[in-house]
């Protein structure tokens, strides 16, 4: 038997029902898409269904129609949400239908993108040079996909790190400076994953000096210097300044162009947390808003956000074209390049990180960006911010609303309130409200507490939004608000 | 206009032309994979598709199709070739087809997997209770769905550094133990991604103690104990012993069971390495190989090499099972959970590791698990190693080729030879041969180097291979070594 009529075991054994199993996923998912406004945004996982994801190992197969049956059964009535247009919990993005298509294509074709000379290489370096386009960004810097902003975060204060060493140290000696101590600066508001980097890198999360905001959720700059002075004083080394283009909890966008110049007073790397808020620079309208953000030394942007691709892709750049590759780089033998052949490429993004095996994530967001053009994700963008502000004109227009803070992007917080009202009971009726909304299926906000305020709070990272979908949840909020306090009384 | 009247400009215009397309996607591919035997391997980029590949970023729409039209001229007939049967490079694996379109199936839902009550969370933990069983893994233990194993290993280190310090110290404090060094250990044939893990953890790469080998490229526990003792005796703080379940050069084993006894004596954390070896747990065989895996402190092993999954996923295990927890939780308002509702789930997968949006990578897993049941991987991983051991054999009996390296698992290292020839020729030839076998996309090993010798590696992940693939890979080596030496003369 010749090797073409040997059967590959883990392949269809019949191409031609494989086909018709890929026709009627694509059939099926885009119904489910086309029709998602209809359905619950999300819904409790009954027991039931508890029961059958909890089954042993499975041991020989079971017809893949079967299998995507039990898909269609278990897994898609009950999802996050988040690609619903009343979701918007977290800072999840929506997902562009026709970047899934893409990434259908990247799981096929399977390339892996650590090194080597292939098309799926040059698509990525492709991304890049858009991506640093789109953000104003030098195109002499360096960049790299990751997972998601908490991976670029690591990876750009690593970069920092290794910059304040200059040499060989760090990488071979450890995280303290000359026997010193690194300290990293960012407003009390910055998010949770710098801290986690801190901590990862070996600096201490302690060191993380987190710097107190203003009444619009911006850092005080004139803390930060005391911070900073206090910290060489102690003998400590002041490594890095985190800037926040849009905070997680309201939106705030720091005064960028004034960290950028302390930095650049002390001397220290400045890094840019843009996880959703950076795409603001697509928008004339908004980019005095971020102005310095384009001079920072780092700055990441996760694209499974408010550029609504599927999760998972997010963007880090660097100012400096060597400065991931004196962090990142190896050598091995096993992975030495070659004069010519599938090894000779003089780019390696293993050496821009801590990947070596890396997905194709850069084809979804090629894919996605041809087909839609960066103008109608700027468009999308703006249509998100409109929809804040009008969400925030209703609450401030309602008796029964309290807005609790808003920003120039895309967070409302704001929660529901009657006259006599204690914090206590605020709180209280202000989670059934939200569990209400939610449970039912209705509308997904999330939550969060600021100054000890429990508030709904929208985070519109969302394509499937349109304006009417406030005026719905603002009078949902004041009816269950209002049925709760009744029902109590 | 109501809601459900407006369109959304990300979605498609028309419903029913995506359709059309997706299963055009469909169709194509699964041509495309069926007839992928009589596709060359690899094939350079021609100077024409880099062009294509260097244009500005797009800023209108481009028909979807016309889109994917560039993706079939452009990136399709240019990959990496690791879908190709003849393709043994690095430690790729080969991609199972229904495993993509579960993929697919996770872009459209797009759920992300931090956290929170859905039942793509439940998957995951499904998927990770199937791991757990497939390598003998406790039932108590924990783990995590990563990008790759090199993330794995920087999760396993951090968790291993947290065990050690106990307390707060670490994440708080920093990288130092008490101001002393932390020290970790392996072989010299240990994948790089570790030495990567401790410099980004701040250790200091110079702390990863590289121990020599024996003629089979496993670990020498003499020096071994001997570099532990010498490492107390100066001050520094032993603290993580990693073992090579198959090394990336020549897929050696370490002796795990002696080494998981002198970390046991020692009181260190003993991590595996298990990124493609692991797999041969399944195997009733080989499962004596690896005895001592299976009572590590932590593994990490690659789906995406030798389960054959699409990239990206791999999994670490942990033994204890808080330790991913205190080493990588963090609490924040916007994160809290609630009583019910979307944010109420006992588990989350962000506070065992670094990802905070996490890709619904479980899906391809647990689709293609039940699809194919356990039994056909352990099958086509089984015929994996009598492949390479077909290989060896027929290597062994050429009298123009060296066997440098066999193992029992999938890693054959060999070269072409003959009579008289130098070891800066024979070096010269053998680049030449891999070369001319790469670009002419007739077959694509990788190359390595051992005590000099550069040599033609195979890594055989791949689920399409089949044994007479190996006999036409040896023909195509000994007659283009022959054509090279009689040229050269
Ligand atoms: C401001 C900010 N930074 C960082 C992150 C973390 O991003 P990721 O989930 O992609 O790791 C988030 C996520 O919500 C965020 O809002
Ligand atoms: C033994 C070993 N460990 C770790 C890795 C790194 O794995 P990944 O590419 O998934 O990060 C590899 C990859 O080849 C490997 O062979």
């Amino acid at each position: 038997m010749s090797p073409h009529e040997e059967s590959v075991p883990l392949d269809p054994s019949d191409w031609e029902e494989f086909k018709a199993l890929g026709r009627r996923m694509v059939d099926d998912m885009a119904d489910h898409l086309a029709g998602i406004r209809d359905r619950p945004v999300w819904q409790p996982v009954p027991d039931e269904i508890r029961t059958r994801l909890d089954t042993p190992l499975p041991r020989t197969p079971t017809p893949a129609e079967d299998v995507y049956e039990e898909f269609r059964t278990t897994v898609l009535p009950y999802p996050r949400g988040n690609i619903h247009p009343r979701f918007w919990g977290w800072a999840n993005g929506s997902g562009v239908p026709v970047a899934a298509y893409a990434d259908l294509l990247a799981s096929l074709v399977n390339c892996t993108l650590g090194s080597g000379e292939n098309a799926a290489m040059m698509v990525e370096h492709q991304v890049l040079e858009w991506l640093k386009e789109a953000m104003d960004w030098p195109c002499t810097g360096s960049g790299l996909l990751t997972s998601g902003a908490s991976m670029g975060q690591i990876v750009a204060l690593a970069a920092a790190r290794q910059a304040a060493a200059g040499a060989e140290d760090i990488r071979g000696g450890g995280a303290v400076a000359d026997g010193r101590q690194f300290t990293v600066y960012g407003s009390t508001q910055t998010h949770h994953s710098i801290e986690k980097a801190v901590e990862l890198l070996g600096i201490g999360g302690r060191y993380f000096r987190q710097i107190p905001v203003d009444t619009d959720f911006r850092i005080d700059t004139e803390v930060l210097r005391t911070a900073i002075r206090r910290d060489r004083e102690a003998g400590h080394v002041p490594l890095c300044l985190v800037g926040n283009a849009g905070t997680v909890n309201t939106g705030a966008v720091d005064p960028l162009e004034e960290l950028l110049a302390v930095a650049r007073e002390e001397g220290l790397w400045f890094h840019v947390d843009g996880a959703f808020g950076a795409f603001a620079q697509l928008l004339p309208t908004h980019r005095p808003l971020l102005a310095g953000m384009a001079e920072a030394d780092s700055l990441v942007f996760d694209l499974h956000k408010w550029l609504y691709m599927p999760f998972d892709v997010s963007c880090v750049l660097v100012r400096d074209p060597g400065a991931l590759e004196s962090t990142f780089s190896s050598s091995a033998d096993y992975i030495s390049s070659t004069a010519q052949g599938p090894a000779a490429y003089s780019l390696a993004f293993s050496d821009r990180g801590i990947e070596q095996s890396r997905r194709f994530r850069a084809l979804k967001v090629w894919f996605a960006l041809k087909a839609h053009g960066i103008e109608s994700y700027a468009a999308s963008i703006a249509a998100n911010i409109d929809q804040c502000a009008h969400l925030a004109k209703l609450v401030d227009g309602s008796d029964r609303l309290e807005l609790v803070s808003r920003s120039d992007l895309n967070v409302v917080c704001f929660r529901y309130t009657w006259p006599g009202a204690g914090p206590d009971e605020l709180n209280r009726v202000n989670r059934d409200v939200l569990s209400r909304l939610q449970t039912a299926g209705e509308a997904v906000p999330s939550h969060t507490v600021i100054d000890g305020r429990f508030v709904l709070r929208v985070a519109n990272n969302n394509h499937r939004t349109v304006h009417s979908d406030f005026d719905f949840l603002v009078a949902r909020v004041v009816e269950l608000g209002d049925e709760l306090v009744a029902a109590s009384r």
